[in-house]
């Protein structure tokens, strides 16, 4: 089953469009999972992998039941070196064990050589003494589309082959986005709509039997104008939406990154989430119930601004 | 010393305004290497990283008194998940041993906090126990500009603090780069120049004692017109080329990436000095020699082409 049907399958399964965000920070792991490794590895690098991946083990045990994906942020690992790298495959692993369909959020592309390295790597099959063999295996991966198609055709053929997917950087919900993407080009289009028509074009490639292709488009929730505007152009992707919580984006702010069926997005929260025990008055020992009642409540947000808004299906 | 400054010095120095790619592909090494770690490991992904390891050592040891400094490209090693990429990191150490410049071919970017993590595992300093460690700690990183200055500004943090470098993707070598690069907006200014004005301000504020600054740009040799314009925007930038030998750039083509000093620009070959054994009739047991054979070539006719212009330095 191509990767856009089994996203929006396992969202319909759960009744919940949202992603929870996978970001280790060392600072805001509780102290015992932090005192544990230390005694185990002493303080190195290797203890803060198993850090971050016994901390990523307790959130989805606490979600695994209440989202469809997780989100794990490449950067919060790779940064570690190699003992990050491994918790990041090490979470990737389990979570999918656990059901839950992983979205990486890696942020890659090349030129087109090179772009296959990443392809091959992240959600295809890399070469091998004789043959291929499968590597990272995610879902799915963010890519960037700077470097055009060239850059993004290998991924295709990765999501043709192994049913996997990709969330091309359309509008990003940092506050400089605009910087670049929102440039008028001289034929009165912004640089965001000309990459999302070729997003729409890329996607049309991929349909699957929910008429929703697996190439999708990253639109972030601080910019709800802009959404209304995209969801005309990219009728067929899914939105993968960053930028609600403590991005400042509100549940009716991703209103318009849905189609009018209530499909085609999935927002994705992280710190609020993963460090909910700070904010709550949870004891450090009860993180998990933290983030499960946050996922929760997320869920609970989303779902009632779309009924509000007339579209939910559920 | 900022890293404009330690990079022009290098170039200086070996008399070669050239640099390395190490972007190793499996079934281009030399077969006794594989044979050899196939025998230690088995046929598993750590053989593959000590295959990839131990050709590049080779390949360091065939250069390293010929160019300043190498360029691995992260998604031939991230794409064999933890032992590719350890692989990286043992080849960046073996590099900095014997005194090259690593150039770390990564294109990263993100939102602002999320940047962050990639300027302090890459070119910074991560949070560790107590206070804060190096982690991959590179000469310098490949990075993309489509989120704007919010994912530029982690980065150029650290090449204050630690005296390091990024290479922003501005023109890039591959046919597609025009897409969306080439696009005009409605001022009548393209959006490779857009990003270029954007990078001669953030280099500006790195300027060292050579006059350069440690923010570059990326210039494809393939584009020699486009770098014509480039170079009058980005004065202060070093531009690194890639695009020559395999992807087509000749010596004179790039030319207009250097100022009328001789200085400012790198050029990269990869796969054209990797391999060189597979083109010039030498066993691969000698790979080494054809690849410094390759690498001196490369050095000859980039000077060749530097004095017929009259801007050589030497």
């Amino acid at each position: 089953m191509n990767f856009a049907d089994r996203l929006l399958n396992k969202i319909d399964e759960k009744e919940n469009p949202s992603v929870v965000g996978l970001d280790p920070r060392l600072k805001k792991i509780p102290s015992f999972i932090v005192e544990e490794n230390i005694s185990k590895y002493g303080k190195n690098f290797e203890a803060i992998g198993s850090i971050f991946f016994e901390f990523n083990k307790g959130l989805i045990d606490a979600i695994k039941d209440v989202v469809p994906a997780v989100k794990p942020q490449m950067a919060f690992y790779e940064q570690y070196g190699i003992y990050g790298f491994k918790s990041f495959v090490d979470t990737v692993n389990y979570a999918k064990k656990r059901g839950l369909l992983v979205i990486e959020d890696a942020k890659r592309n090349d030129i087109g050589s090179t772009a296959k390295a990443y392809s091959d790597g992240h959600i295809g099959m890399v070469d091998y003494f004789e043959g291929k063999e499968k590597s990272l295996d995610v879902d799915c991966i963010t890519v960037n589309p700077y470097l055009g198609s060239d850059g993004i055709n290998p991924f295709i053929e990765s999501i043709e082959k192994y049913d996997k997917g990709i969330f091309v950087l359309v509008k990003t919900s940092n506050p400089s986005s605009g910087e670049f993407q929102d440039l008028t080009n001289n034929k009165g289009v912004k640089n965001f709509i000309t990459i999302a028509k070729n997003v729409d074009a890329w996607c049309k490639k991929t349909i699957g039997e929910t008429g929703y292709g697996s190439v999708g488009a990253v639109v972030g929730a601080t910019y709800p104008e802009q959404a209304i505007e995209l969801r005309k152009v990219m009728e067929k992707s899914i939105f993968l939406v960053p930028g609600y919580g403590a991005q400042g984006g509100s549940a009716k702010d991703v209103l318009p990154c849905f189609n009018k069926d209530g499909q085609g997005a999935i927002i994705n929260s992280s710190r609020g989430i993963n460090f909910a025990y700070q904010n709550s008055g949870y004891k450090e020992e009860d993180f998990e119930e933290a983030s499960r009642e946050a996922a929760l409540k997320m869920r609970k947000d989303i779902l009632t601004a779309l009924k509000e808004g007339g579209i939910c299906r559920w």
